[in-house]
Parts: C-alpha cells; sequence; structure tokens
C-alpha cells in the first residue's frame, strides 16, 4: 500500500479519492488525478471495494476462479493504473454488491481525510439506480468528510475544512439525474489516462466506452468558454459540484 | 450615457450586467461589479428600464409626479451607483410592469454583446414570482447572447464566445427556485457597494436588507472554503451559474 | 354580467377566480366558491374566453353550430353555475385554443384586481401540456396581480396587497407536475357544487369524474388531519399555493 | 415541396417530425425516421426554418454569401437527406435565431397535424439554454396539436387523437434537464442515418459527434434489455416522452 | 407456498411482484397481474411482510388479537387474492412498521430473481413520507435485482438481465412525487381484480377508493391514445419506470 | 428531565419538536416554540444528541475537555433554553457525527408521540449535504409518527392522528433543498427567542446569524400578506410543511 508520504505533504496541495470499486477512478477521475498530480499535487485514491462480484465479469467467467483472486487481480490492475496517473493508492476492502458501512469504516475514512486534508475531494454520483454501491460511497465520503471537520471527533487533531467536492460521471449520466457544472480540460494528460484505462484488462468493453465520453466533454467544453483560448480542448472530464465555490473571480 | 470606451478594450478583461430595473444591479451585483473593475474590468451595465411603475412607490408617494420624473430621478440614480462602482451604464427606457421585449430590444442587446464581448455575464433568475419583469429579463439576455454568437446575425462581425452567465440573487430566493453554486467574497469592495446603495434613496427600506444578505453569504462562504485562507470574509454575493464551468484547476 | 356590488365591498371579504375558459371554475373551484360564498366572501369569477373551440366538443357536434351560438350556450351555463355558487362573474372574451393575451388584457384583469381587492385568488396550475390555455391564465392571473401592486400603475389608485394564490386541481395532476398542498373540505357545501357541475350540459362526461376527483380528496383530507376533529370530511378539493403562507399558528 | 400522397395514407401509419432548423431531424432523428418508413410508416417532416444564421456557420465564412443563398443550400441538404430517410419534409421559413410564431404558424402547423393524423410525433427539448429556437419549437408542435384535437377548429374536419410526443437528444443533454426514457434500437437502419448525416456538408464537425452519441445510445440500450434478445444492438438513439404511453403489455 | 414450477418456467414468460405488505399487490397491482397471467406469463409475488403492524387496524379493533393471528388473517386473504389473480406467491415475513432488510434478505430477494428470471419488476413507488416500509421494499427490490445481475454473486448461476422495473401506484400520488408514466388498460380483468380486492376483508374502506382509482386511470389512457382504437378503455392502473425503455416501434 | 405533565395534558393542545442536537430548536424553532407556549400549548422537546462532537467546537477549544464535560454543560444550555421558551425537554443521548438510530431508539420516539399526542411536529430539513445528523432526525421523527399511527404497534395504547409536520430552517437553506411555504410571525416572542438563543454561551458566532435570519424572514412575511393587517411583522421564522394543510379557509 503506497499511502501519501506525511513528510513532504505539508508543502504539497493535496486532493482525495473514494472509489466504490477498484477501477471507478480510472473511468471516471483518471484525467482530473493525472492533472493535479502533473501540477504538482498530492493525489490519494480510496478503493472501498475491489468490485470483486459485480464489476469483473469477465474475471469470473475464465472459471476456477474464487473471490480471493479476483480480487488480487483488481487490486494489481488498480496499483498499476494509479501508478500511471501519479497516485497513491489505499484498499479498504469493504466487499461489494453490496457495499455496507459501519462506523468503523466512516471513522476509517475520517481518518483519511485528517491525513490527507484535501483540497478537494472526487467520489461518486448522488443517485445511480443501476449501481447501488455508488451512492453509497458518495454518502461515506459526505458523511466522513463532515466527521473530519468536528472537534470533538479525536480531539486535539487537526480537523479539515470544507473542501469542494465533485461528483464525478456515472455510466447512464441523465439516470443517475448527474448534471455536470464543471468541464474539466483533460487533453494534456490523456494519454496518461487512455494508459491507465488500458490497465482494467477485466473490462475492456469500457475502453472505448469512455474515450467516447472524453471526446464529447471535450466538444462540450469548447461549446462552453467565454472567450476562446489559444490552447485547444480534445478531452474532457465533466464534475457535478455539491458545495457552493468560493471565489474572488468569475470569468 | 456613458459606454465603455472602444480604443482601450481590446485589452481589458470586460463584462455585461443585464438588469431589468436601474436599481436591481445593485443590490444584487454591485460586489462583483466593483470587485471586476477594480481588478481591471471594463463592467458595462444595461438598464431595460427604470422601475418606474413598479420599484419607485416612494416617489410616487410624493405626489405631484410623472413617470418622466420618476424616470429621471431613477437615472440619476443609477448612474450614481454605476459611477461609484466603476461601470459605464445605458438605459434602454423599454418599460417595466410589464417588461415587454420585441425583435428589436433582442438585436439592440445583441449588439452591445457584439461591442462588449464580455468575458462574463450577469443578469437576474430564471424563476420570479413576484416579478415577472425579473425572468423576462434573463430571457433577452439569454437570447440576446445566443443572437450574437450566430454566424449569420450580421455576417462579418465578430460573433462572441459562450461567456458564462450568473444569475444574481432576487428577494426572496427559495421562492425562486434559485441556488447559489458561486459565493463572491466582496469583502474588499464592501464599501463601495454599500456607498452605492445609498444613492438608491427611493428604496431607503432595502438599504438594512441587502446588507444582512450581504453578511449571511459572507458566513456561507466561509463555511465552503476548502483549506482556510489567511483573509477573512466578511461580506459575499451569491450567483447561480447556467452553465457548466470550464477549467483545469479543481481546488 | 354581474359584477360585485361596490357599495357593500368595503366591508365584505373577497376573492378572485380566474378561470381560462367558461366552465373550469365548476369543476375545479366550485367547492371553494361555495364554501367562501356561504361564509360571507364575494367572490368574483373572470373567464378569459368561452372554451368555444376547445372544451365544447359536444356543442360542435350538434350541427348548424356557429361559433356565436357556442359561446352564447356556454355563457348561459356559466351564469347559472356562478348563480348557485353565488358568486358573481364577467367575461373577457379573449379567444381560445390558442388562448393570447396583450398588454390591454393585461392591465384589463390588473383593474379586476383593483376593483375586488381579493384576499385570495384562485387560477390554474402553473404547467399543463394538455392544455396551453391553462398555464397562460395563471401566468397573467400572476402578472395581473403584480401589476396591482405597483404604485406607479394608475398613481392614486388603492393599490392591492399580496393575497395568497392557489391553484386549482388539473385534469392530470401528475403529468402538470400539480401538487396539492392544500385539501380544502367542501363537504359542506358538496351538494351545491355538484348542482353547478350539472349546469354544464355540454361536458357531461366530466360530471362522474369530477365526483370522483371530490371523493378521492376527500379521503385524502381526512388522512391528513392532526388530530381528528367531530366533523366527517367526504368530499374535498386540493390546491397548491405559490406563495408562503404567513401566519401565527401551526396547527 | 414533397408532401404526403394523400390518396395511400388512409391505410399507412405515420409520423410527424417538427424540426426547428433545416438539420436537426437528421442528428437527432435520423435514425426514428429511417426505421419507421421502413416499417411502412409515412413520415412527414416540417421544418420551421432553414437554420440560416444559426447553424450555418461555414456557410457564412465562405464569403460573398446571402441569406437566400444560404437557406437554398440548406433546403437542398434537407431534401436530400429527408430522401434517404424515406420521409417527405417541407419548409416554413419562419426565420431562425430568433424564432418566433404567430398565430398564423400555429394554425399553419395545425393543419399539417388534421392532415397527417400522426401515430406520433418527434420534436426537440422542452428545455435548452444553449438554442432558444429549440423550445420554441417544442412549443409550438405541442400547441398545434391541441387545437388540431379542438372540435372548435375548423368544425367538421377530422380532429387529431393524442399521439404521444417524444423529444429527441439536445446537444448538450443534461445542460437542457433531458433524460431519455426511450431508447429507439437504430442499428438496422444506421446506415441510411449516417449516409444522411453526410449530406449536412456545412457542419461537417458534427458527423462524428452524433456517431459517438448513437454508440453511447447503443450501449445504454443494451444495459437496459430484461432478457437478451437474439439480435445485437449497436447504435441507438434517445428520446423523453411528454406524456404516459397507454398499453397492455409491460414486459 | 405455492411457488412457480420451475419445469415449465423455461418456456413462459414470468414477472416478478415485490410487495411490502400483503396487500398492496391487490390494490396497486392487480390489474397488471391478472392480464399478464391472462397472457400466458408466470406472475410470483414476494409480500416481504403482513403489514400486520401497520395496515391491519380493523382485525387489532376486533379484540381479542395476537401478531401471530393477525399474519394468519392476512396470510389467507393475499393467497386468496393471488390465486384470483392467478399469480404464485410467498411471505418473506420480515415484520413491518418499521420494515428493515439485513443482507441475508437482500441475497434471499436476489435470489428470488436468479429463480423467476423476470421480464419485468413491479414494487412500491420511490418516494411514501406516509410509508416508510414501501420506499424500503422499493429499494430492496432494486438493489437485489442489481446483486441478482453480478457474476461474482453466487458464480456459475444464471445471472438476471435488466427488467424493466414500475413503480405502482401509491395512496397520494402527488404527494409521493410519482408520476405515472405509463398506463396500462386493465378493463378486460377489473372483475378479477375486483373479486382479489374483496379478499381483503380488513380493509374494506378501501375498496371503493382503488375502484374510483383505476377509473381515474381509464378516462386518462383514453385522453393518452394516439389513433383510437376500437376497444373502449373503462378501467386503469398507473405505472412510473425507472429505467428507460428499449424499443424499435415508437407509436 | 421535565417532562410534560401528563393530568393537564387532555385539555391543552400539544406540540412535539424533534432536535438532532440539543441546540438546533433555539436557532431553528425558537420562535414557534414561543409563541405557541404563550398561546397555551404544551411543547415537548425531544434532544436526540448533545451535539457533543460536531457542535460544541468552542467547548473544545478550551483544553482540559470530555465527551463527558461538554454533554453536560450543552445540556444545562438546553434546559435553560427551554425553560425561557416554556416548553418540557428530554434527552435521549444518541450520540452525534454520526447520528445513528436503531429500532429502540424509533420505538423510544414513538412512544413519545404517543404520550404527547402532538397537534403539530418541528424538525430538520429532508436534506443537508453539510450535516448529515439533521435529515437522519427528520426521518426518525418522521417513521415513529408512523410507528405511533399504527394499532399495530403496542395496541389498545391510544394512536396518534396525522399532525402536520413542519420542516425548519437549515444552516444553508438553499444548498439543502429548502424551501419555507410558512412564514410565522415572531415579532410577539422575539425577545423570549433571543434570550434563549444568548443561553447557548458555546456558540456565540450564531447569535447575529440568526438575528438576522429572523430580520429576513420578518420583512418576507410582510410581503406575502394579502391584506394588510394592523400589526407590523418584525420578525419571523420560516418552515417548510412535508404533508398537506388541510382548512376550510383560503384567506
Amino acid at each position: 500500500m503506497n499511502k501519501p508520504d506525511s513528510s513532504s505533504q505539508a508543502s504539497a496541495k493535496t486532493a482525495l479519492v473514494v472509489s466504490a470499486h477498484s477501477a471507478d477512478f480510472v473511468w471516471r477521475a483518471g484525467g482530473a488525478i493525472a492533472l493535479h498530480t502533473q501540477a504538482g499535487y498530492q493525489v490519494h485514491i480510496v478503493c472501498l471495494s475491489f468490485g470483486e462480484r459485480g464489476e469483473s465479469a469477465k474475471l469470473w467467467r475464465k472459471g476456477e476462479m474464487t473471490e480471493e483472486k479476483v480480487k488480487a487481480s483488481r487490486r494489481q490492475e488498480a496499483i498499476a493504473a494509479a501508478e500511471i496517473l501519479g497516485a497513491s493508492i489505499e484498499f479498504f476492502d469493504m466487499g461489494d454488491y453490496p457495499l455496507r458501512a459501519d462506523k468503523e469504516d466512516l471513522f476509517r475514512l475520517a481518518d483519511v481525510y485528517r491525513r490527507v486534508q484535501p483540497h478537494f475531494v472526487l467520489t461518486h454520483s448522488l443517485k445511480d439506480p443501476y449501481n447501488y454501491d455508488h451512492p453509497l460511497a458518495t454518502n461515506l465520503a459526505q458523511e466522513a468528510r463532515i466527521i473530519a471537520q468536528a472537534e470533538g471527533y479525536k480531539p486535539g487533531e487537526k480537523i479539515v475544512g470544507a473542501p469542494p467536492v465533485y461528483c464525478f460521471e456515472p455510466h447512464q449520466p441523465e439516470q443517475c439525474e448527474w448534471r455536470p457544472d464543471v468541464l474539466l480540460d483533460i487533453t494534456p494528460v490523456w494519454d496518461k489516462k487512455y494508459q491507465a484505462i488500458q490497465c482494467m484488462a477485466g473490462q475492456e468493453h469500457l475502453w472505448e466506452y469512455y474515450t467516447r465520453v472524453a471526446l464529447q466533454r471535450g466538444v462540450q467544453a469548447k461549446r462552453n468558454i467565454g472567450i476562446t483560448a489559444a490552447k485547444e480542448i480534445i478531452y474532457g472530464e465533466g464534475y457535478q459540484s455539491i458545495f457552493p465555490r468560493v471565489t474572488g473571480d468569475l470569468s
């Protein structure tokens, strides 16, 4: 498990990604992760489960498979992808289909918030009728953030601020009532994202699907620029923010 | 009428404010205007009407009043406020209660978009059951923006990009289904905003109301900051954006 | 045209009903009208059109029919129904399918507001994909209310306050995104309402439909009572309010 | 103008497409049109405008262009595309950016409804903050349908029933609050749709965009099938229905 | 417990109904069940509880009652109703007021999905402020469907596809934010539904309520038919679908 | 613990307040409590937790603090505030950050409903992304109300009716999708509310915040009065009702 190096952490900006299954962060947030690690952020990924039951169909169809084998294979893929994206990663191994969280899981994630002190957080959408683990992960990420803000939780520790939380794109966005209010230009890191995607050997059918998602969001990003910039946007990622943005500049 | 000086315009960033009545921009966007003019933006305000019928109760109660006198008085107040905020201003004098727009009004506003080439746009909320002029102004601002983007409207002119549009705060926000997704820190320019507010002699009952609005939005802004900054936020303005934000940084 | 008697008006409570077609007020608000006239209110009904094109199918099928004949017949039915309900009524004869309102119509209705000084207003739902005249009537009722509140509209006249506006039940409530937040017990006046309904000879197919609506809303009203009252609710009417209710008692 | 042949009409099923600009029906509904004409439907397309101002950027950039030239070119493209799709087409030439409809336009479209007697209707989304002509077309299509249903409009003519209305996919679906509740398998006619798309020489940048849309909706369609059918779905189109579906079978 | 006969299952179409309490399926889905069993479907009903605490007021008022007696009585009624409707039924006996589900309940229901392989699923609405057991049943039905789709849950078993899920009508539809997008014509089987309703001796007050519901939905169904069919619709049931419908025909 | 005196209870009207943390009822509902106790209601407050972890930052920063000390201090403040407001209060001590409720907590609260037989209920908003304990309290209050209505829960006890439930104002109303549909005039009891607010020594930063909230809701209340009453409204509280209001008077 490669955790963020706490010694250098003080100076760097940081981000936290909460992923229900061990591949979600790649399809949905790989661009954001690569973009920010490249800009000097320390990005830390928590995978709540390996998606061993629900998102490993190809592995199970191989036969001679056990849950442990699937989890080991998925872990390998996720570590490889995180490395390409430049992020640290850890696994909570909470089980999937269904994902369930008790208080200990909540506190464990709150402790990660305290340790990482993220400048922003990426997680799933608020609803997903196709996948109940996803909104459960979002809820856990949200509630852990609140716990980590409380002076009375492990008093004396450094509490966290109110980092923005962004919901990444679900598989069928309109059915999840997900509406992107942020379009991130990931053109400069698309190669890395696609390389990370290719680590997901068990879900090859999704490679081209998420390439097309990136191209569509890229076109849409171009359609929403005020004054055309010099650089060209080709690939994008969409995010929906949960909290209002605090700023001093509206352009 | 003091229009933006086109000679210097090329180099500066610009913004456009579309105000249904001649005082709306002060209560609802005075902070944003002052903040950006102070930062070097050229901000231009279009007042579609003077609010002569619907928002000048105190003047009418004086007696011996005519629509022309009310309009003249309101124009004076608006010009004074704009000057304090550092913005240029023009008046379409379309009438209020009800505000109505025909194609000529639409094209006139589209032409302002072409001339100003705004980096962002401020206007009213999408709904307001207390004030039908407000959403009509929003619709006009939105449709004029679309016309100004079209190559086939006055072909050969420089079209506009897709500047973000922000809806400023209506009087009873929840009843207008308005939800701020941007909280602007206007602490550095609060003095100017309050000075501009004081130009609105006819609506003194609103001075303290909008001071409290600014204080509440300020507190809320502090509650939504990721990593606490050095500076203190005291006053804020809330905005709801219509379009997704295109960015390369999520913190 | 029987208008409210202005001499006695000062002392009585009043209400205004804005009905797109000349029968709408019967199906949708007949109970509320009878209940309040019985309680001493002066209730005034404005029918914007006779529903001569769109809601008089049975008449048209008789043959030998002209628009004037249909309108005369519909007028008779509406006057008879209003009389049973104890309300005054007037007809704007603006035409239907489509209903369209210009500024003169708006001012005419604003003048009714000024004259009636209503304690509450009943009109259609905000949306209706089956009937575009209905939401247009709602919008006209809403905007006229705003005009009537403005000191600058016909200065010197007595302006109106901010009477609550209730949307009555559309034909297919869920499809109109209409949700009742008020259930009115109309049991004491059901006989009158059903008598008024029977005036609508041209729409007999709706008599039983709206009897069932009243029974369902009656059952639902019983289900939403805090502490069971002595009296039994059998018939109800549902309303959706547009504005918050101001009160000093929550029970 | 090639209108549906009224002689053969009685026996065939029919559909009506209301397109704000002359290319919209291709990108957004080309698959549905081809699929149904292939199944024996007579599909008739009404283009309210040519999109001469707002959706012909490439033509305008050629220089030496006039509105008439643009319109002629757009008409040619649309006729060619309709022919490939097997549909009849007519042009209302109402102008675009802004599209505006008066009563005559409304009645003209109502008359088309009466003539075509459509079994279903395709048109734009209910909202589109990027394109005000689109929802205006939807509203016109909806209101004309209502007029055409009224016995009192041109009494004696055959009125229309209540054909389902489907909103086709806007360019940025989530921003338009559009949610597909129907996924149409257009795999068997994709070749025709892509051929029709290629008629739109002036908007080549959209060819690949809408190919990707079709592929994404195809994948999503596969994800929403109850019991896997024999045939493979590759291309899809999404639709949002406005009215409830009446059926006798839920599978 | 009469379960579907697995030998004949392969050839027949099947459906699954998940009912929070043992009478819900009758009021809310009796027509759909009878219609489909009559058409050759094997319909299987799972009652999560007997509604022994919350929906058996009349039984409790008899005196000398115990929870076991109430449950036995309710079981009898439900079995009788299911028989009339032609469906098989089983009881999970999970308790009501409150209904609570643990992982074992979830897996038990997932196993039913696997066994039944339903072509469609009927269950409760997504929200119900009057009855918390209802949305809990919906959530359980939804999550069990997802588990049953996962290759990694009991690997080697036949997984299920993505059958459409329809929410049946709650008692106060608008308060539950329930909007029917399917109107099912149950006229041919109304007699059976009413016969099944009459099995619910403990809730006689609901017989006429749900008869009126059926009549209203019948009228509404007639109002939403494209081209009037020969047969007459008198009784209907409304459903709200959760997932998009995949089809090749829009009429 | 000062519970309502059951001997006198029969004759008085009653109300129940369910507060997630021990200070919530003061900021959010202090005016309603004082207003109704002054009018002769017996108002009973249940504090589910003391807010010891999440809402006692100032206490924790004092140092030398333990959870027990914080809870004792918070209990004292709450009792003092309840006394000023004239209400009885009890503490469930369920813990906060996170608040979690099991069946026993649910039944305990249902028993309070049975004992108090409230004419109305006050609790938190349905959503709050800043505070997960708040909506959990709302859900508990709602479900306990349903249990208390069930004949089969502790058969023989007096069940409760269907008292209206009002959601009080969250800290950032728009972010919680909270919209007030009731504005309560609390001017006559403002002094008491502010006195109660001052008991909350640990949260002094909120005193002025909630004074401004009261002033804003007061201004808004004045804006929503039909016919201006003699008395002046200065302070208000906003509420969102969950259930429709049953009434016989619309003014």
